[in-house]
């Protein structure tokens, strides 16, 4: 078999990059007998020249000068790492107009410019795939947008963020409180000394956008996706969870029904036997359901050089076959959908109220529920000295009624705090 | 966006089929909306003219000649669902030498004639593709081929047999006997009336040489797969795996070290953690492990008309893509390859041991494992009146050394019986 040699330019050269390269050198023959396609690194563009680097990278194709990748004639395919929107969206358009398929890990930028990028790359005919940027070195993104290209979803349930499933399950498995399991996080690197875009959800909500676009066919943005994280989670919450049975997981959620879609980012109680409570430490896996195909789950590792790099080469070798075939596989048009108003969202929610311990307590926090409309399935009481925790499961209940709920809790002279509120999954 | 037809001949219309043009009929439009493929079903070849079908299947297309549709010029695409060799070999090969895009769910064909198939429709540039012949809704072969082209994969350990899993988590879960389990699994329709090719592992093992090719272009077939079912497999045996905190299951396994490759399937104990043992029911997963993706699975359903007929949707198009593109996606040239030896084979054994509760059995027992170079990790007797149960967990073992200890245990005066041996996988 004759091998055509494809020349890649990467831009960006961190802990992906390094591993990329690594793997690159390592895998060239196989994947030359393998595909016939021979990948050559071209050009790789750093910030710092000077800096020390793996054995494997070759200094002398190192420039400072990314917007030279992007036009160079000796470059087939553009790798970017350079992650965020600034210079990346620029050079991923550059690259695109000049024909050069791409290939990225970029979640910040799909999630905010996702459509137009599409757009940009069906109109020149040229890849853009992006498997790296959700879930790392999980295949979300091929298995959605080929395996799964045609069958009815109804919904895509995401643990996409390894830094909160680290905390949660450290919180559940050694009864931790949640500061400690952060710290214990950073101890180990998976979580940023600010770890703030992790804990808060708004990683898992970059993610959930590029889902819903791929799943469903959204022409949805970042902005369009409500999330909320897992700081308010404390012992008792995790303790209760453990007790009845479930797994409290971060969950980026994507679904449709009756042509409109929600998409949200919170944490949420599932039953144990669902398979995402099983996804311990700092593993993701997505769970997507479906008309035809029932149930599936993906799992593995959402971040980490290799596997991110094991990703892109995927991605890379993809592109390079499209090109030599003269051929692409966009995501498809995205049309503008429905969103589904979060007010008008229904579900279960565990509820927490610290109240004092005085007899007619329950009745007047049970009134509120009543008097808006929610249902309660179980209430259990956890004696506290002087004070008592109130803790309920409601039934489906809709999120305007709920919010009014806890608003109306919080001014009962019996209450002393309303605590977390946390979705319920039944199955 | 202008859309392109692609006519589909379907050969063989049973449960698959069924299903199959029912998400066709209802997905057409969305399909073209999301690809600009229009797929349009051409003609179903039949057994049965006369049989009642779904209310979706337009009985005018209806023939009894498969072979007229793989020669027909009105037929883009060919979906093979006959099963077996024949007449079904014949036909593939005949649509493909006529430039036919081919997409089967056949295990039986492709374990036998993979490497002459995949040859020959290299060499008529048409794609063969085989989603659903492996784990049904599982997405596997689309990640192996294609996410994981470039990955230096060490092995992958599938569940990909959902009779057995169903008979063996029924064992686990309510103490059943495996007459029970098995039972339980035909009536629910889980299991075939004569269920030998499921609970001997051959099912399995089609399935294992299949995986072996794509993840190691390994030129082998279903004769090269040596296999043990579960059908030894006894209360006990479950019963202490369960104490152990260990689940047992049926594994198709294909691994690849210092050049050479085995495969096999048998059943295996596995620590409760390891992400498989949670797999339940019918359902099927498949654990990849390599060296730069670390570990990753794919879970779903791998039987029923549903999932089945979506996996085969999926490589539907896929492979019309491709026609329109002008190109196709071949598995590679498979390699002959050195298989390992059974003899050479390692692996730490449970093995159950039926003896006469009488001073001195154990010291007889352990003699021979010694003088056979086998290691004991531990031991545990389990007394039974007049008898005793000694159950052996060993250290990696040698196989040919195995199985002159079990022989030699057999020809002991203090044996009653030499149970199930069971292989232990410890990560």
């Amino acid at each position: 078999m004759g091998k055509t040699p494809i020349r890649l330019g990467i831009l960006g050269c961190g802990v992906v990059g390094d591993a990329l390269v690594a793997l690159i050198s390592d895998q060239q023959e196989v994947i030359a007998s393998r595909t016939g396609i021979e990948i050559i690194i071209e050009a790789i563009a750093v910030n710092d020249l000077e800096k020390n680097r793996g054995e494997w990278i070759d200094r002398s194709i190192l420039t400072d000068k990314p917007e030279d990748i992007v036009s160079s004639s000796k470059v087939d395919v553009v790798v970017e790492l350079i992650g965020g929107t600034s210079p990346s969206k620029k050079l991923v358009e550059t690259a695109i107009k000049n024909g050069k398929p791409v290939v990225t890990a970029n979640k910040e930028l799909l999630s905010k410019e996702g459509p137009s990028l599409f757009n940009l790359a069906d109109t020149n005919g040229v890849d853009l795939l992006f498997e790296a940027a959700v879930a790392g070195g999980v295949p979300l993104m091929r298995v959605l947008r080929e395996s799964l290209i045609g069958e009815p979803l109804d919904r895509v349930i995401g643990i996409v963020n390894g830094t909160t499933n680290f905390i949660l399950s450290q919180m559940a498995e050694t009864g931790a409180t949640y500061e400690d399991a952060l710290m214990e996080a950073q101890r180990l690197g998976f979580a940023e000394s600010d770890p703030t875009a992790d804990v808060s959800g708004q990683d898992a909500a970059s993610k959930a956008a590029i889902i819903a676009m791929v799943a469903f066919g959204a022409q949805i943005s970042l902005n369009d996706v409500p999330y909320q994280g897992i700081s308010e989670i404390n012992s008792a919450d995790i303790a209760f969870a453990k007790k009845s049975n479930r797994t409290v997981k971060l969950l980026a959620v994507a679904e449709q029904s009756n042509g409109s879609i929600e998409v949200n980012v919170y944490p949420a109680m599932l039953p144990n036997e669902h398979p995402l409570s099983s996804v311990r430490d700092s593993y993701n896996a997505v769970f997507v359901e479906g008309q035809a195909i029932d149930s599936l789950m993906l799992y593995g590792r959402g971040a980490g050089g290799k596997p991110t790099a094991s990703a892109v080469l995927g991605d890379v070798i993809g592109a390079s076959n499209n090109l030599v075939g003269g051929t692409c596989r966009g995501v498809g048009e995205l049309r503008p959908i429905e969103l589904k108003e979060m007010d008008e969202q229904q579900s279960a929610y565990y509820i927490s109220v610290q109240v004092i311990d005085e007899p007619g307590v329950l009745a007047n926090v049970a009134s509120v529920f009543g008097e808006n409309n929610i249902s309660i399935r179980s209430m259990e009481q956890e004696g506290m000295g002087g004070e008592a925790r109130l803790v309920f499961i409601t039934h489906a209940a809709n999120e305007r009624n709920l919010r009014q709920t806890l608003s109306q809790l919080g001014q009962l002279s019996c209450v002393e705090k309303v605590g977390t509120t946390i979705r319920v999954i039944e199955t």
